[in-house]
């Protein structure tokens, strides 16, 4: 059993919620490769279609997300117009992933960028909102797109550029969550907000080396301010390291003195299989945690597996337009602590 | 004397915030032509180099970030520790000018986009967190730059294309602002959070047209939702309609019965002066209602000259990736509400 976390007041980076935000319903919309991936089975639904029916790669993420975002609410019960505001981002310019998919619902909306830390960022900033009596009911979701990504930050498709080991692959998908101020059988108890970390390295084909030491600065504090050590989660997830980044990982917080070793897996390296599908380091994109979160991670502690899950999006602040001015990669990850609603109940028994 | 408007709890997009979060301080750092133009003397500082003595444009505009952000701590008499978290972002892509402004500070971030409708973004969240007693100190910046924007969104400047006269000139400089949970002289009284609006407008070179149908619908709930009448306010600023922008939005919004002609300024408008310095329709960016706000609406307010405030920035959701796709410019915009200290104390009196 794992034993109670300190509460509030908490120093520093992290919020521990009394009265915990609920997760009330999530969904999870994967592409073709994502689909045939060891997470597969899991998602619900996996479009073969890039494009989603669409003209271009970029309405075709907009329709991920109009469609997970959809289906989140079909689940929950709800419409759009019970949704005070919702939280999203994606990893395009000027986030039109984001505008396009979701400006037909009509909702009070607060546009984010946290690069791949998004789905993190949207879960901090809604469950903040519930938690504080803004809101009844919140959206938070995130999307990315391998082709849209691809065009955006590195070579186009048609290029047919190779690929290092190191370089990870653009998860095609969407998730989104209804965060609801009655508790569901999940709940976000707190959540530790990320600091901008630069480490000064600028290889764009490899963002786990980039994102690691934002990881590690978020987990470290995120175990100080609640007085806790690995044991007392059954996982600590991040978002898309992929094997790199999990290996700095684990280096910078043993330095530390923390061995998560044992706790850690990263959404990037459970949703592909790099033997069979040529994925590199692992999968990365906002939409890798956020459709890993909706799939898997909640089926996970549904079922009891998991009881306490720390999760924790990590984003690459890359731009091509900073790259190409000789700028390194800082990186920064966003913390969610989630738990089983009962967890607190046997524990206080 | 203006009245007391109705307080909490109020329908649909907005907050009332009794314990209102306080401006504590705010700083404006403005570039050469918008230290040229009728605003001029009220900014902090203005910087003659547009790169502010770096490399590039974009680094440039994480100097102004940086440099207003510490400016407002040092107004505030507070060191970047004392922040709890830190709200801003910028128009280029992937927020770099933000990433690379802020990283230094070691503040926990939350990324944010609305185009340039930030800063509202920004002060709309730093408020909740505030309200929430979540912190006892945020900061809220937001940047933009002539340049840099121009060669994201529309052409190079060495191209020295032709600009129509619906054209805006975007503003170089940033606004940074200190909220505290202690009161200040100036409050923020409540917040309108703004939805996505699309007119089918897709006239890169006529961002007023994009915006305005969103100005009108924010402005419009607010008043709804707090049950007020323009004449309730001294002064309803929106941030970058331009003069082509606020025709729209002044027409928009008699068509449904309320005229704001009086109230009603723009700071785009506001910050240059078209006959002399060649702005076409007037100032935008995410920098033109900062500082605005920053250096000429708190300093009227601190006279006396204004007691109540409706600050409503504007954003225009425009990506060269959607806008070559054929996707219309949808808007979004976010208004503050900002009042004097003891405006309620002498209505209660």
């Amino acid at each position: 059993m794992v034993k109670k976390l300190k509460t509030g007041p908490l120093g520093k980076q992290s919020i521990y919620f009394a009265k915990a935000p609920g997760l009330r319903s999530w969904a999870s919309i994967a592409g073709k490769k994502e689909g045939e991936g060891p997470l597969g089975t899991y998602f619900d639904e996996v479009i073969d279609d890039a494009a989603f029916g669409q003209d271009t790669w970029e309405e075709g993420e907009s329709k991920f997300m109009e469609h997970a975002c959809k289906l989140a609410l079909k689940k929950a019960g709800l419409c759009a117009k019970d949704i005070r505001y919702l939280y999203g981002g994606d990893l395009l310019g000027q986030l039109i992933a984001t505008t396009f998919g979701i400006k037909n619902m009509d909702i009070p909306f607060f546009g984010i960028y946290g690069a791949c830390s998004t789905a993190g960022e949207a879960l901090s900033m809604g469950s903040m909102a519930i938690a504080a009596g803004y809101a009844d009911h919140v959206l938070a979701t995130a999307s990315s797109h391998f082709g849209g990504a691809e065009k955006t930050f590195r070579f186009p498709l048609e290029y047919g550029n190779q690929r290092p080991l190191s370089a990870t692959w653009t998860v095609t998908g969407s998730g989104a969550f209804v965060l609801s101020s009655t508790e569901g059988e999940i709940v976000i108890r707190g959540i530790t907000t990320g600091k901008i970390v630069d480490y000064g390295v600028k290889d764009s084909q490899n963002m786990g080396a980039c994102m690691a030491p934002a990881a590690a600065s978020t987990i470290y504090q995120h175990l100080q301010d609640f007085s806790s050590t690995p044991d007392d989660y059954d996982r600590i997830f991040t978002g898309d390291l992929g094997k790199i980044g999990q290996d700095l990982l684990l280096k910078l917080l043993s330095e530390n003195g923390i061995d998560i070793s044992k706790q850690h897996r990263d959404c990037g390296i459970e949703i592909f299989d790099p033997d069979t599908q040529n994925t590199g380091s692992g999968g990365s994109g906002c939409g890798c945690s956020a459709i890993t979160l909706a799939g898997y991670i909640t089926r996970q502690m549904l079922k009891g597996e998991w009881k306490r899950v720390l999760f924790v999006p990590t984003g690459a602040l890359l731009s091509t337009v900073s790259f190409n001015e000789g700028q390194p990669i800082p990186g920064i990850a966003h913390a969610i602590l989630l738990e089983t609603k009962n967890l607190r109940k046997s524990e206080d028994a």
